[in-house]
C-alpha cells in the first residue's frame, strides 16, 4: 500500500499504538504532548513541519511571512492547550543554492514572531537539501496542570463556539492559487492566510473557566478538527452553518469571484483560531466575559450531541448535506 | 551571496547574534539548550534533522536503521551534555508514494532505538513532501544543574578524551560509496555507520567527575568538532595522531582497501563518541575508574593549550601537516 492510501490519521493512530504513554503524560493525538513539571505546571511540547511544495511555494510567500507563520502555527497548538509559549527549536533544511538573504529574511520573520508572543529561540539544526526546503519548529510552552484543556473533553449539550473567522487563510490561498488581483478584501484574506494570528492570551484565559471543557486549534478545517474532537470525545455534533463568523472580507472575496463561502470556512483550512466547547449553564457569562476582556466576541456555532462521531450540518436549524472534500496536504 | 558561500557554521553564529539568551540558560551553539527546571535539576533540548539525498540514501539504508540513526544522533547530543535523554517528538515529510510498510519499518527503527535507551516518543507532526524524504527529531533530557558541561569549559593543560573508536563510521560511508563486499570488517563499520551507538550513562558519569572540563559529541569529525570546542573554549588544543583509538575492523579495511586512516578518523564524521577534557591531575583516577565502571577505556588523544584556535596535530610528538577537507553536508 502506498503512504498516499494510508494516510496521515492511519499513522498517528499507528504512532500511538506503537507508544504508548502512561501516567498522566499525554502524547500524541493532542494539539501539545503534557510532560509533568512540578505540581502546579505542565510543560506542553508541540512540533509543526513545513514542506516546500506542499505548505508553501517560495514564489508565493515571502521569507518573511513564511518564518513568522512557522512561529504562529505552533504558537496556536500551545494556545490550544490553553498555554504560554516560551521556547522554540528551528530545523531548516536549506537547498544550498538559496540566496543567503532569503535565509535572513526567515530568520528576522522568526525573530518577530517570538517577540511578538514572547518565544525565545533557544536551538535547532541547520541542514543541507537536495531540492525542497523544509522548516520544523518545536515549541515548549507551560500551563496550570489543573487548566490544560483536550480535545476529548466534550460534553454532550456543549456548545461549539470559535473565537474566530473561519475561512479567511483558505480564501487567501485561493485566491493565490487563482491568481486574483490584490484588492482590499484579497489582501486581507492573504494576510490571514500568510500571518495567521493564534491567541494564547485567549486560549489560556478560556482554559482558566469553569465551564469550558474541550480545546483544540482549527488547522485542518473546522470540518477535519471538529470530527476529531467529537471522534476523542466519542461524541457528536451539530453545526448551524447560518451561525459560522464570516468576514466581511471573505463574504465580499465569495460574492466577487463566486466562491462557496460555506466550502471555504468548513474546509480551507490554516485558521489557527480555537475550537471550544462551554457548558450551555456558562455560556453567556463566558460570552460576556470574553467580549469584555479581549474587545471581540466568542462564536458559538453549534452543539456537541450524544451521537459519536455523527457531525451534522443545519441550516436555520433544517439538516442539510455537506461532502466538501477535506484539506489534506497529502491530496 | 548563495547558501552555499555562507555556510553552516555562520547561519549559527548569525542565529546566535539575533537569539540572545539570558540568564543561566544556554542557547544556540552547544549541543543542547539548557532549560531551568527546579533547584537541582535543568532540561536539555536537542534537534537533528536528516534529509533524503543529504544524510542517507534510501537505496543504502534500511527503513529501520533509519529510524534508529535518527534516535541515536540526539541521544549523542544529551550524552554529550551529561544528561539522561527523556522524550522525543518526531516529524516526518513524507513524499506520497513511499510504502506504507517502509513507513513501519521506520517507525520500529525509532521504536527499538528510544526502548533501548528508555526514551518516551510523545509526539511529533507528519506531512508530505513532494519528493525527498525528511525526518526531524527533538529529543528533551534531563541533567543536574551543577553537573552539565559545555563545549566552552576546556581550561588549558586539560587532557583530550575519546570514549570510542573513530573512523568507523567514515569507513563505513566510503565502503557504501564504493560498492565494497561486505567482509566481517566492513560490516563492523557499515553497523556503526547505520546504528550509532552514543552512550549516555557514560556521559553522565564523566559530568559527574571533578575534573572533567568540557564536553561535546563528535558528529562532524574529530577535526571540525574538536576546532568548535577549542573556539567557543578561546583555546588551542595538540592532537598526538599515534594515540587516536582505530578499531582493528577500520585498521584492516585501510590496509585492504588503500584508504588514509588517519583522514576518516579526523573527518569521516558521525562517531557519536564523546569529546572530554580532563584535568591532567585527575585523567589517571578517571581513567582508572572509567575502565572498572564500563569497561571500556578512555582514550587520551591530546592536550588543550593556550594558543587560541590553534589545532595542531603530531606523530611521536613532532608536528605535522594535514589538510584534510572537512566532512560538510552542504558541499
Amino acid at each position: 500500500m502506498l503512504f498516499k492510501e494510508w494516510g496521515e490519521d492511519n499513522l498517528v493512530e499507528y504512532l500511538r499504538k506503537n507508544f504508548p504513554v502512561k501516567g498522566h503524560m499525554m502524547g500524541i493525538g493532542d494539539d501539545c504532548a503534557v510532560i509533568p513539571c512540578d505540581e502546579e505546571k505542565v510543560w506542553l511540547v508541540t512540533t509543526d513541519a513545513l514542506a516546500e511544495g506542499v505548505h508553501f511555494l517560495k514564489e508565493q510567500i515571502s521569507a518573511r511571512d513564511l518564518g513568522y507563520k512557522t512561529v504562529a502555527v505552533n504558537v496556536s497548538d500551545i494556545a490550544a492547550m490553553g498555554g504560554k509559549p516560551m521556547y522554540a527549536f528551528l530545523s531548516i533544511a536549506i537547498p544550498k543554492m538559496i540566496a543567503s538573504d532569503w535565509i535572513h529574511d526567515l530568520i528576522e520573520g522568526v525573530k518577530e514572531a517570538c517577540q511578538k508572543w514572547g518565544v525565545i529561540l533557544l536551538g535547532g539544526d541547520t541542514i543541507g537539501s537536495k531540492k525542497d526546503l523544509f522548516l520544523n519548529l518545536t515549541v515548549i510552552g507551560t500551563a496550570l496542570v489543573d487548566q490544560v484543556k483536550y480535545r476529548h473533553q466534550a460534553i454532550a449539550g456543549d456548545f461549539v463556539c470559535v473565537n474566530g473567522f473561519l475561512g479567511d487563510s483558505g480564501g487567501g490561498l485561493r485566491a493565490l492559487q487563482e491568481n486574483k488581483i490584490t484588492t482590499a478584501d484579497i489582501g486581507h484574506l492573504l494576510q490571514s492566510h500568510f500571518r495567521p494570528n493564534p491567541n494564547p492570551l485567549q486560549g489560556s484565559w478560556l482554559a482558566s473557566q469553569e465551564g469550558v471543557h474541550a480545546m483544540m486549534d482549527i488547522s485542518d478545517g473546522l470540518d477535519c478538527d471538529l470530527r476529531r474532537m467529537i471522534k476523542s470525545s466519542q461524541k457528536g455534533a451539530v453545526i448551524e452553518t447560518t451561525d459560522l463568523p464570516i468576514s466581511p472580507a471573505l463574504s465580499k472575496a465569495c460574492l466577487d469571484n463566486r466562491w462557496d463561502v460555506l466550502q471555504l470556512a468548513l474546509t480551507g483550512g490554516e485558521d489557527y483560531c480555537l475550537l471550544v466547547t462551554i457548558s450551555p449553564t456558562l455560556l453567556e457569562t463566558i460570552q460576556l466575559k470574553f467580549q469584555k476582556k479581549f474587545q471581540t466576541p466568542l462564536f458559538p456555532i453549534g452543539r456537541i450531541t450524544d451521537n459519536p462521531n455523527k457531525l451534522e450540518y443545519c441550516r436555520y436549524g433544517e439538516t442539510i448535506q455537506i461532502n466538501y472534500k477535506n484539506f489534506d496536504h497529502f491530496e
